[in-house]
């Protein structure tokens, strides 16, 4: 950690400041400048927000931190990349891409059992489908719950397709993972700690998505809270950040996906559906994404959009998916990935 | 609800989507315009999410939502403000002005019996500090829990200031609701709707923050979620949004005071603390945001910022908070209020 | 056009706004709702800007437009893709990918000279390089100014490439168009509606580059600037938007490309290099939008970026660019492209 | 200057940075750290993009800057506040909080000596007023040009009110400062270096518009390209920047006020106008930037907001305007400044 003083900072402040730094456990270490000191803080600063306090001194004008605050999910810790097993026949971060498609919302078995075959006969490795709704609306359709899991473990029986499912809160966990292959941590949810610290203490692998203005270490330090509960089968999933631009429901930030490889070792996938919002985008975005280094996506499908509960602008056609999926397995191969 | 038909949709596209509008219990009502057709559809819009899918249609450009999705918030629905009582001294959103001050975390008896005193002595009339603290790190201080919510019932009957302290899980919500006066949903969970739920089935008064990319209508869309379940006693908290500018910790949406009095008769309070980060910046936005209108706020005060355990750089010293109070009567008077 | 009125609206403010709407040559057409009544404005609404005016009417809530403001970039005007001729041997939008690499600034002959050959061996089609540089800093280096576009001229005539490079202000368009064969107007004068406006009086092509906080909209609204003085020829590039996120120089919005596309006639190119800021992140950025649809590449190239004048970190040497290119072609192919 | 070393990085690397560091005539001083090095440059670091460049070395992570790259507008250079004269009555940044009201275009002579006449009846000390437009859109009304400056010139004759109006291009900067007491530069051109180093050759005071995704580092950059060519009169005004938000036409940053004053001693005032796009919202907003410590508005007033040429929807009617300064004395006073 770096402290700059203030220009004309007095002796005396810096010597506070060094005698703090002390006192937490820091070796001080001054550099003069022309126009003001900086102090060294040598030592382990992954308690970063006791530093962050030196900040409240007299003559201090800011705290620079050189460390990232995460370490169980960081590069520097694991440097081979991690593969998370999800089924027998299924893992993520390896040399396939795995996409995972199905509805927004389960609605009722004919819909969930005719989206899974769909997908199957497609090539997708996974189905996706929400029983827990986190809706906008308190008045808007918030999922079949537990009735979802059923039919969602009926459509996998039938098709040998694991699923991943969302869970909202702590007390549901348990119930979500005795259905569930893969628990998802949908992007409102990716700062509640106490339902991160919950799927941590699962073994159950969990996609995690990225918060809406989530910064990237953010998202790093929200998979760190998992994995120090003890599950280290975390994937991360970029679904569109937030910004000023309204073309798109959020602003695919695919560059997230180089970044998150150079930073740390978990498997990162993409929802391109979430991210533009409108079905027109997803093919090309689902290309972009294998293109940029992706190891899966994640896609909505819904054999008939115009009457889903949900999500229907951003979901594909069964027939548009498989033409999607001919054409993503000719980039996975440039890409030098299976599919 | 309006849909924008694309120019040159063909007829039996029109026809289809005016079909699927009466299916859905709306009255279409077709406008032809010089390029393109517009098809309006009357009716009561709140289950929004269902005519959105209309946008999947073939031949329609957008689907562009008229009412407001929320009622209950609405002051449409309710055109007196709306005064929020939390004991028998205090109530938010009347004539006075309401501060409620302290630490950001309960570290223990002396800091917190020591910093209730000193923001009475200054004129607050509430005492805020956390117990449960949902911090980006795991490896921070996450709060002293039940034990710190003694310690602020303690400074409570020793003071007489009701406090606010902020819940973070369904679970606890019992107990944290059995010692404090108003509960706190904090900024990261302001969409936890399984949270949000919870707080709306008991009978004490929240404080709901405004999520670091919320806007205003999901705002109040998360205070429709608490009444929706009964509790009507709901006071907002704009707390900074997240922009690409860091010369601040988020930057204080100050305009959402006036936007807000506009739609809602909710009362409205600002956290200058998070919203700047900086305590030098606490007492301009303080007199500023009591200029726009609000009708209270919520500032970190410290007896002893460089060893607080958490948000050290943006708590006032008791000297500085009260030189703040004294000022900001002025401004208070000037806005018709009192302090 | 469509105007909102309050709930609760008199009759007569109702009549006011019709009576408006027909002062302004639109005619009127209402829609009584359940809760307040619509108006349709039907009549050509690109002079939006008086329309908007409607808002400050009495009763009226909000005014929402239909239409595009932009007529000469807009697809419905022109179905087909544009392809713009370049030189005899380049052009954009057709169905050959062309990348465009260089250094950020020409600083001498050797160096243009070294970049020119490195570039065309690689198999660039253009060449970049600056000669008058929009510096945020006043003390930064500012460019060769014409003695650049000499260096620039002869690396052209050496190779074969042809150049772009950016002009800053109407005074030099006509010395800055004697010598380049594409003008490039940068991010920072997206909005410089006199240098628009210059530009659109030449017969060069124009590389339009995305405002650092431009909407989709926006960008068009410039193109239709140029493109309104009679210069049809001009070349859309997204850059990277500004966003909180900062792991990144700025964040890429990839999904421009389909929106892009699905709006404009226009050819869209990538410029991975200012997206990123960061010369590890340009080769997958590369390959996305290639995947994405994007016509073409923007690239910083130099020899030795640790000693450039300017954007060396997100400058790439020319054995990495090498490889690039040299994958950059399976997916150009898998995207059934050229390069 | 700071450079962090990568984990890991070869003594050999960090040689060729220390090296490097001497080369740019700085002095490197290392911090061997627990898990990493960090080496600080000492030196004056202004010219910061060419030690920026450090980062495309082999073992780098990152490079940190400590110097603000600002100068002459930097409060640590000039300690005390700047007071802009105006014209012989008027001074920005003394104890005297200065309104500048008025039409944002004028549109005729009735309207515009209309407008002076009501906000000088009112009690605004300057009058405001665009002869040339930089309008998004080609289509949109562009201004008077020189017939608006000598209706502005006359309107000032009669009332005494000096006058700010826009430049948009370098070459008009001079006609323009024939006519105005000041001139603005608008947020689209806020870092159209050409137009700033131009009017930074007059004699006349300026009014620089923060851009829309403008950070307060570069803003105080633009004020420094304009003060590096000589003019020292400048004066810097937030008018809202883009965030994701859209209840409000931009998101007003009223916090920038407290950061700019302890970061420059220029003065600062606040365009509530264009901020919230929202004639209800600027009272409200005018009160709150007074008490922020603004010295000075910008405030958009139109005799007849419905039939204006543009920005009706934002412009306040004279009656309103006159409450508004009412209701602002009580503020200015509760500040301790004047009006």
């Amino acid at each position: 950690m770096i402290v700059v003083m203030k220009s004309g900072a007095a002796r005396k402040e810096r010597e506070a400041v060094t005698k703090r730094i002390r006192e937490l456990g820091y070796t001080p270490h001054i550099i003069h400048g022309t126009t003001r000191d900086v102090i060294g803080a040598v030592g382990d600063e992954r308690a970063k927000s006791v530093l962050q306090t030196l900040e409240s001194m007299p003559g201090v004008e800011s705290v620079v931190p050189i460390l990232q605050p995460y370490k169980l999910a960081s590069k520097e810790v694991k440097k081979e990349s991690s593969v998370v097993p999800v089924s027998d026949t299924v893992a993520i971060g390896g040399k396939e891409i795995v996409v995972m498609a199905g509805p927004c919302s389960v609605e009722n078995e004919a819909q969930i059992i005719e989206s899974a075959l769909a997908v199957k006969a497609a090539g997708a490795q996974m189905l996706r489908g929400g029983a827990f709704k986190p809706r906008t609306s308190p008045y808007s359709f918030q999922g079949l719950e537990e009735e979802g899991l059923k039919l969602l473990a009926k459509a996998r029986d039938l098709t040998g397709l694991p699923f991943v499912t969302e869970v909202i809160d702590p007390e549901s966990v348990d119930l979500v993972a005795s259905y569930a292959d893969m628990l998802q941590i949908g992007a409102r949810n990716s700062q509640n700690f106490a339902l991160l610290r919950k799927v941590g203490q699962i073994k159950k692998p969990i996609l995690l998505k990225r918060g809406m203005s989530m910064t990237i270490q953010e998202f790093l330090m929200s998979a760190e809270y998992i994995m120090s509960e003890g599950n280290q089968s975390v994937i991360l999933c970029e679904r569109g950040i937030r910004t000023f631009e309204t073309a798109t429901r959020n602003t695919l930030d695919l560059a997230a996906v180089p970044v998150l490889k150079a930073k740390t070792h978990l498997p990162v996938v993409i929802d391109p559906s979430h991210a533009t919002g409108n079905y027109h985008y997803i093919a090309p975005m689902s290309y972009a994404a294998v293109a940029a280094g992706a190891d899966g996506l994640i896609i909505e499908v819904h054999p008939d959009p115009e009457h889903a509960s949900s999500d229907g602008p951003q979901s594909l056609k069964p027939k548009k998916f498989a033409a999607l999926m001919e054409k993503l397995r000719l980039f996975a191969e440039a890409a030098d990935r299976t599919l």
